[in-house]
């Protein structure tokens, strides 16, 4: 995954692959490191936010300045790595600026794992996993999180529910009759730490009735309804899952 | 408010301002007009969906096709005007591309005001009203929806608060320190049709602390989590949306 770098709230934030710990040296090569000495004119004594998803976030410093990049060093831990909410959001790919934000806010809203799932209405072929990862990155700098989600690779409808982990409940946005919506389902996870979760949302022309038929079989699905109003994907999306965090994730 | 015209699920469904009913005659000009001639190809016979936002959802057919335009016939009504929930979205303007989205997403999620405010860190000077009401027609047309919400005149949070209507509870998306969840706050507003409602949410920079103070003195003003990140100012404003449409709204 690639390394991003951005700024959030007048802190520049940055996630980085190295180790982060007291004392530690991390080095910055690349697009980073332009970023740093030709956009914020950076120089030695200056600090930025570092974070990797493993170690918490760390207050770290300009040490030295080169040609060939930029080394920091580590000084205080401002954040300690929590435990969050293990949800992630399972989604027909969409057309690249709706894609785009999808990535963006559901990164936002606090997702662990964006899994791409290619369903019978599907109309856009192939994912760019890449640019996701971009944008992941990027909305995890700016968002304060201390991870930044995972892209999985795109798989089908079939074959994911094949090897679903049974754990994880499966709430399906169903536009055609469902009648829990997703605050009201599954409430016993409400008291402590929630249980791993999935949103799943289908692709504009919705999900077949052979789809919406298999996806009723399994014990781990439960249909919800997002209203009477027809929404477009990445809407669904968001809504289901700012949802989700604020009945059982960590805004409650 | 300009008339509006989109494909939706296959169908024709436009917006228009004049009256429907069995019978009733609806010329169209101009850019609808245009739309189904020359886009759809439509001839006489076709049918097309209409409403207006007064008398719910009608089949109508193409009767005559001039140079001036195209004239329909209500055939059938496909739905009843019903009463929604009466929601706001106070929110401060933010950029263009933003923007578009917020508007597009909100009036999917059923808001029936869009109510631009400015605040003391608002940095867009100028709202564009006319392109909100285009986007909000369009999602309108697309949602299914059998209304478009009105853009509000923008206005000065000082000056919203001190006309505001005691009986509609503002929830106050306070990124700094509130306790209530959307879900959680005036529970009791869930059992029969909603209260009057609305969602405020700041711009970029938030709220300053001088404004906190003043929404948290007003007896109509419950503020309310969005959780531990940092989140946009559309993706406050959506999530918070989808929230009270699933706990209060027609979601239920």
């Amino acid at each position: 995954m690639a390394e991003g770098i951005t700024e959030a709230g007048g802190k520049t934030r940055l996630y980085v692959t190295a180790a982060l710990g007291a004392g530690l040296s991390v080095p910055l090569s690349g697009p980073q490191a332009h970023y740093l000495l030709h956009v914020m004119r950076a120089r030695a004594g200056q600090r930025v936010m570092l974070f990797n998803g493993r170690d918490g976030e760390w207050l770290a410093e300009i040490d030295a300045i080169t040609k060939r990049g930029v080394t920091l060093t580590c000084r205080t831990q401002t954040q300690s790595q929590a435990a969050v909410p293990d949800l992630w959001l399972v989604f027909a790919p969409i057309k690249k600026t709706p894609s785009d934000y999808l990535t963006q806010k559901a990164t936002e809203l606090g997702v662990t794992l964006l899994q791409p799932v290619m369903t019978r209405r599907t109309i856009v072929a192939r994912v760019n996993a890449e640019r996701m990862a971009a944008n992941a990155i990027e909305a995890a700098e700016q968002s304060g999180r201390l991870s930044v989600p995972e892209i999985g690779e795109t798989v089908s409808l079939e074959k994911l529910l094949a090897g679903w982990p049974n754990e994880r409940r499966l709430f399906f946005c169903d536009e055609a009759g469902a009648t829990a919506t997703a605050c009201d389902a599954d409430p016993l996870a409400k008291a402590a730490r929630p249980a791993p979760a999935a949103i799943l949302t289908g692709p504009e022309g919705g999900f077949d009735p052979a789809e919406r038929a298999l996806l009723r079989g399994f014990s781990f699905v439960t249909p919800v309804t997002l209203g009477p109003r027809i929404l477009r994907a990445d809407t669904a999306a968001l809504a289901a899952l700012a949802i989700w965090q604020s009945v059982k994730g960590d805004w409650v």
